[in-house]
Order: structure tokens, then C-alpha cells, then sequence
């Protein structure tokens, strides 16, 4: 019997992304779409989540698509209600939302999946497995992109607590915290946020393993012509670097592998396994180091910027 | 056997609360100090925790009273040596390091202690049995006190991840996460920093806890004359009064108890326990608040301020 999903928050990820992957996906079937402003095709539609709820008796899983800062009150209410929960990332607004999401998810026995799209880049397991034989010596990061092509018209993004170049630096962090088996820890911090913005546009972390590795890291949203997703790995025995957000490897400057996106599809597989066996995967690492990035780190007021 | 201590960071407070409650406490002795500029009486004393660990092969624990930027290391440094360890609030200068330790003391099969010590002060037990009890409509809380009093000459607590004001206001939050039940989440703050440092003077806390009920909070460090360490929780039936840092305690304005402070020796009975079983107690919910309220809070700017 298939999952019966409903959707919330019909948005550009929903659209780009989430309903191409559950058409792809076997065991999860999409019935029901809640969003104030948009429809689904060939599902039932409904204003809210309440209503969702309500209308779908049958309804076994709900996907949360919407902005980082309604997920939380979202997914309580759909746990409250014994359903399965899908979060988008980043999958709260803080870290003690997840946190209490997690224990309630535990408490009502159903699924929790904390998605990071990231972690199920092409190249990713391949560069987790290669690093696992080796002692890091240095991890560099470049997380470098234009805001004005990938966030058109998302003003929360800029609010406190919309995370800035947070929102696709978490994604580095994601992948950060999966490759490398050992805990992470920011030292320090440089936020540097525009006079007119309440969240940063560029940031500058200095991060290391538990065993004193270091990791520089670089978050800017100002970069326009090619965009940069980088994470070079040198270890005491070659380098790695993964490019194009985790699609493409090199191990000492050659090419591995180079594959598609096929994220999402990959998270929908996980999401049908997870919920077979009321599991939960909720890991709230990447959400921590941002949430310490802020907390530990210095404001640098910079130029105003205009999206 | 009682348990052989060694202490690291011999300073304000240390002297004034860490060696008068390891005296009053049975089942621990201090035998060492690790400490650069001072020298503890009738221990043997060492410039620091590595030296402190080659000389005294019978260590049993550690108990990191240092500013909290150093105790990561430190801490891991202990729990690799197999010691058990007691950390001064707050337990880290972030989440992620705090959580890396549980980790690591689990491997180690040893205890790991995050003191927060205002959940021992003297009406806490008391106020949070009484809650239990009834549903909370409301909470406020006021925590103001005078920085130049409390923090002397210590200019780390004004650096970015030095805390600032909430290095008094996380005991507020340990209190507020030991008498509540349900999860406590920060849905949006203020921060207020002076313009000639990098942590805020003053902070206003919007927070709610997870059915809904509103939680007010003011720290401000500006407050001269009387100080403020109040929380107010009105209920479907009556109200309750947490004032002096948790020490007296009023229902429906009648006070019920009104007590000393004696929060360290309680603390340090505590710690004789785990120990015993070595057995964890890391309770990271007061540092994730604070962190939260870095990672969704509104910089403010505001007038310098001299210490």
C-alpha cells in the first residue's frame, strides 16, 4: 500500500524539485496539496494545513515545503495528528524546534526525516568512503552564489532568523558533517550583513575536527557569472575535491565522477524506507553549526544591498 | 574511595564557590589545581591541565571552571585520559562542542556533568512540582543585573562568543527548561549591542512553549541598585513567583520558601552520584536557547559602554 503524502507550501522547491521526485518514486503517491496561493494538479487542494487534515482522513505523511519559520507549528500539528513528517531543509527556524519535533515524533511513533538534500549528491557516499581511509589534514570550503538568480522575490530570506547565505551554506555544512566521521566545531565567525538587511550576505567560518584538522570556509551570495560549490579535502594521502554542490569528484585533480542531480529522487527513496519501519533520521548537525556560527560569531555591517 | 579531583581555572569562581563545596561534600577530594597565574592551597599545583594530568596518575576527575572557550579542548583532553568531568556552566562556547562531548564520554564510559546552577537553587524543586500540576497561560521573565558588579576585569565575556548578557541570562533559561515540562522554543529576539563590543548588553526574548503559552524575557545588564532575577508563571490556578535567582518562592504573592543559596554543594552531591554510575548528565536545552536567540535575533545597536 503507498504512502499517502500531502504537500505544504507549493513554492518554487515544491515545484522544482518535490513533485517531479514523488512522480518518480515507487510507494508514495501525492493526494492532497495545502498552500494559500497555488493549486496542485490531480490532487485535492486545501488553504492550510488544518484543513488538509481534516478533508484527507487516509492521509499517512505530510511534506513541509514551506518557509523555515511556519515548519515548526506545521510538523507538531502533523505529528499531534499521527502523521509521518517530510521536512524540507533547513528543518526549523532553531535548533531546539527540531530538537522538541524529534522527542514528539518518538513519543507518537511515526517518522521523522530531517531531509538534506545535499547529502544525496552523485559523488557524496563516494567521497565519505575515500576520506574514511585517510587522516584530514585540511578541509577548504567555497560556497560562493548569485542570490539574485537563486532567491528571487524570498524576502524572508533576509529577515532575522531567515538565515541569509546560510540558506545555501547549510547545504556545505550537510555535506561537511556526513563526509567527515569526526565531530566539527566552529571556532569563530565573520557575518558580514548588509546596512539594509537583517541577515548576512557573506560569512567566513573557522571551523575544525575534534582531532584539530582545520576548516576554512567561505558562504558569499554576491558571486555572479559562475557559481562555486567547492569542498577540497587534503588528507596524508591525496586530495579530494568535490564540486558542483557534491555532483562531481576528483581525487588528485582527476575526475571521478561527474552525474546529474538526482537529489531529491534519492530523499523520496529514503522517505518510503524510513516510514516502513517508523523510523526517524533527524540529524541536527548542520543546524547547529549554523546556529553557533551566529552565536559565536562577529557582525560586520557591509555594504546595503539591493535583491 | 572518595573521588580524587583536580580543578582547572582557579578563579573568581572557582575560590568563590567550586573549593568551599568540594570541602562540604563527602565522597570527593581536591588534590590538585591546573591553573597559570595562581596557586591552590594544600594541592599540588600545575601551569595546566596537560602537566596536571602526567603528574597525578590517580586522578579520578576534572572540573573545568576556565572561561568557556577553552573548556572544549580541555574537556576532550580529560575524557580521552579516561577522567571523568564536571563543566561550569555554560558547558561550552556552542552547541556542537557540547554534544561532541556526550559523544565522546559515552565511548569512554565515563561521567560528563554540565552544571547549570540555578536549577539547584533552593525553591527550583519546588516551583517546578507545582507547575506540574496546573496549565501555564503566561511566563516572564526579568533578569537584570549590573555587569560592572558581577564581571570585573573580564573582557572575554564581551568578545564575540563571549556571551554577553547571557552568561547571567542562560541561568535564567536553566531554570525556565528545569520547571517547565514541554519543550521551550525562541520564535524571535533582540539583541542589543553596545557599539564598542561584540556581545549584546541587553536582550528581549520572545519564546513560547510548545502548546503555545507566550514566555517574555528581559536580560539587561544595565540594572543598578536592587538586581532582578525574577520568573513569573501565571496558571489556570494561580500564580507563582521565582525571585532571587530561584531562591524564594511566592504563591499567589504569600512566599513559601525563602533559602539560602546553596547551590554548589548540591551540585557537587550530584556529581558524587554520576560518578558512582558513571552515569551523563549534559542537559544542552539552556545553550541551544541562547544559541537560538543568536541565530533568529535582531542585532541592535546601542550606546558604547564602559566597563
Amino acid at each position: 500500500m503507498n504512502i499517502r503524502a500531502g504537500l505544504v507550501g507549493l513554492g518554487k522547491i515544491a515545484r522544482d524539485q518535490h513533485l517531479p521526485a514523488i512522480l518518480k518514486t515507487d510507494g508514495i503517491d501525492l493526494i492532497a496539496v495545502a498552500s494559500r496561493n497555488a493549486q496542485g494538479e490531480g490532487v485535492n487542494n486545501y488553504p492550510d494545513l488544518g484543513a488538509m487534515l481534516a478533508g484527507e482522513a487516509d492521509l499517512d505523511a505530510v511534506i513541509l515545503c514551506q518557509p523555515p519559520q511556519a515548519r515548526y507549528h506545521a510538523a507538531r500539528q502533523a505529528l499531534l495528528a499521527g502523521k509521518h513528517v517530510f521536512l524540507e531543509k533547513p528543518p526549523g527556524a532553531t535548533v531546539s524546534e527540531v530538537e522538541a519535533l524529534i522527542a514528539l515524533a518518538k513519543e507518537q511513533n511515526v517518522t521523522l526525516y530531517a531531509s538534506w538534500h545535499s547529502r544525496y549528491a552523485a559523488a557524496v557516499a563516494q567521497a565519505k568512503a575515500w576520506i574514511a581511509q585517510r587522516r584530514i589534514e585540511r578541509i577548504s570550503i567555497q560556497w560562493r552564489e548569485d542570490v539574485r538568480h537563486w532567491h528571487p522575490g524570498q524576502p524572508w530570506i533576509w529577515e532575522a532568523g531567515g538565515f541569509g547565505v546560510f540558506d545555501p551554506g547549510i547545504n556545505a555544512l550537510s555535506i561537511l558533517t556526513e563526509i567527515v566521521a569526526e565531530p566539527v566545531t566552529v571556532l569563530s565567525a565573520n557575518l558580514e550583513v548588509p546596512s539594509n538587511k537583517d541577515a548576512p550576505i557573506g560569512a567566513t567560518l573557522t571551523m575544525a575536527t575534534a582531532s584539530g584538522a582545520p576548516i576554512d570556509t567561505v558562504f558569499d551570495w554576491r558571486q555572479t557569472g559562475p557559481q562555486t560549490w567547492d569542498i577540497a579535502v587534503d588528507t596524508d594521502n591525496g586530495g579530494l575535491l568535490l564540486s558542483e554542490g557534491g555532483n562531481t569528484l576528483r581525487l588528485d585533480g582527476e575526475v571521478q565522477l561527474k552525474a546529474p542531480d538526482e537529489e531529491y529522487p534519492a530523499m523520496y527513496r529514503r522517505f518510503v524506507d524510513l516510514v516502513a519501519d517508523r523510523a526517524i533520521d533527524a540529524d541536527t548537525a548542520p543546524l547547529r553549526l549554523v546556529a553557533d556560527a551566529f552565536l559565536c560569531g562577529r557582525h560586520c555591517p557591509t555594504a546595503m544591498f539591493e535583491d
